[in-house]
């Protein structure tokens, strides 16, 4: 018989199932895996095809991991932190409370060391990711009443995502942990007194603003939110190097994408939500100020008990600490200028 | 004779010739042409060729693009706007003064029609683009002197790229067009009052600390100075779908790297230069603004003249002004308190 040919092999045929984290309803964050998908079939001729599932079609959001680990699934389109029980440390791959804005998370992901960080510890989950999906940061929530002091605050249940329940847990918040389709009728019924979800563009879809009058922010907890492509460690080690490389080009793709998704569409929906009534506030600095410290607070002791958090953790922060430095020079003074002409009517 | 197997036509042996407009020495922009190379080498088992040369080994910054047209080489890593005196609006697709930041431009260019509209452009110069790097916000330049008032701009002979000197000309600077190895002699000398070349990292290399004291900021000229890959044309219909979509994806990671290498870079750069007795100023309200409204005369100028421009600068300052909009609200707030706790010694 006839060798194939050496090219033949650098081609295989490969179908893997995506896992999202989220419902189709969300063009954005949905639709990245779906930018990476179509980019990874297109640059091998359909070879290596991807097939994206939302959330709960074949796993939900939060046992995404575990199918990936035990190669249920070959992959998933999901936040990291939404897995910060199992350990801290995944807190840091989305982001954390305070933690660095997106353009900051692009830098420490592609070339501060973040990524490889992350590896090391997602390894212990058979896993390797990369970073394929930005929100930006994202707004501060919707309040039934307004929110002006730490008293405020005391006794509110407040649904959030993530590692900010715990930190807003210590300035007497009661986090909720509800999924997206409750939040709508919890929140018009009075059974929570607030809710955080992403941005104008998503939030609207909900309906928040007919429940609640008050739109926050910034979203301190969420200030450069990023999805990961998470894949099976054996499955991709027997992806040939081009297949490798290809999914990392394509990973990069759906997180330029992404974010400029959200920044296209969150202007309108912006606009739509202020037309409808609703009022935009930005948390006090005492609030702020008080979380802050909250958050310091809680990442001290969880770098005291847990060697891997503290590391990943030092560096993340080491990031901010150097890019907050450079950024308020000429890129804040730069866009402070360019808004005051915003307010003025002569952009 | 055997019939080719289909999939040995999908991975055709090609080698292409990229000639970046800028030296080897600077490792942010020009090496963003090499990890855009490497990208596409390895997504095609080293089947896809591209060989990066700098600026000047095979034709000049300036005559690159005339290069990629008549396919002397088969593309080019380089900016637009080198190009805007052929016609204004190739000083978009970098970024003209007052424009998108590096987030914005690309929200533009990948969501909001930027990329097409470009292309549509492009394509009267046999030529197709991708966006494959940023450098962010630069700085304001260098000046022997303090620049205070409008007044101190009379007569000043200042070393600027892009469209900026255009702008600038209308409030009495007499610009320079000094290439980057030529501009140091002529700062010790005072053959030039004042020079911007691009940020910390790549201008301490220059060594301008050591021949002008003061440092200023913004680099309101260039907010967000993208950097793209140029594709003959036939060069690119010629290329399998799949390799087209390898250098879509390989052009966004190139993307990515670059910006995030500059903000790795620049924050070290930017104490060291602190350090060595650099003078850090904000140009004044008033130059900004004069300098502004010179900028919005001068589009109006070239939109009344010149259609295309027209069509792609009111997407572009569409883009704009929704974008500031939207980013002055949670994104800009977030970066504020941020840098409040910077200064606090906090972060």
């Amino acid at each position: 018989a006839l060798a194939a040919p050496a090219i033949a092999q650098s081609m295989p045929k490969i179908t893997w199932r995506c896992t999202s984290g989220f419902p189709k309803a969300l063009d954005t964050i949905y639709g990245a895996a779906e930018v990476f998908a179509a980019a990874v079939n297109e640059a091998t001729d359909g070879n290596f095809n991807i097939q994206v599932f939302a959330a709960g079609e074949i796993v939900g959001t939060l046992e995404a991991l575990d199918a990936v680990s035990n190669g249920t699934v070959e992959m998933m389109h999901n936040c990291s932190y939404y897995f910060w029980g199992k350990d801290p440390t995944f807190g840091i791959g989305t982001g954390i409370p305070f933690g660095l804005n997106a353009r900051m998370t692009n830098g420490w992901l592609y070339e501060g060391g973040g990524t490889d960080l992350l590896n090391e510890f997602y390894a212990n989950y058979n896993t390797i990711a990369f970073p394929a999906g930005n929100t930006g940061a994202q707004m501060g929530g919707w309040f039934r009443k307004e929110i002006n002091t730490l008293d405020d605050l005391k006794g509110l249940k407040f649904r959030i995502g993530g590692m900010g329940g715990k930190i807003i847990e210590k300035v007497g918040v009661v986090p909720q942990g509800i999924p997206g389709g409750d939040i709508y009728p919890a929140l018009e019924k009075g059974a929570i007194d607030g809710a955080e979800w992403v941005g104008p563009y998503d939030d609207s879809k909900l309906g928040f603003n007919k429940v609640a009058p008050y739109y926050y922010y910034p979203g301190w907890w969420e200030g450069g939110v990023t999805v990961h492509n998470f894949i099976n460690l054996e499955k991709w080690n027997e992806l040939p190097k081009s297949y490798q490389a290809i999914v990392k080009s394509a990973s990069a793709l759906a997180n330029s994408v992404m974010m400029a998704r959200y920044d296209t569409l969150n202007p309108k929906a912006l606009k739509e939500i202020a037309a409808s009534g609703t009022q935009l506030r930005p948390y006090s600095q005492q609030i702020l100020e008080a979380c802050f410290d909250a958050a310091t607070e809680t990442y001290a002791e969880l770098s005291a008990e847990n060697a891997t958090f503290k590391k990943v953790h030092d560096s993340y922060m080491g990031y901010r600490r150097e890019g907050y430095l450079w950024q308020q020079l000429s890129e804040y003074n730069f866009d402070t200028f360019q808004m005051l002409q915003q307010r003025a009517g002569k952009l």
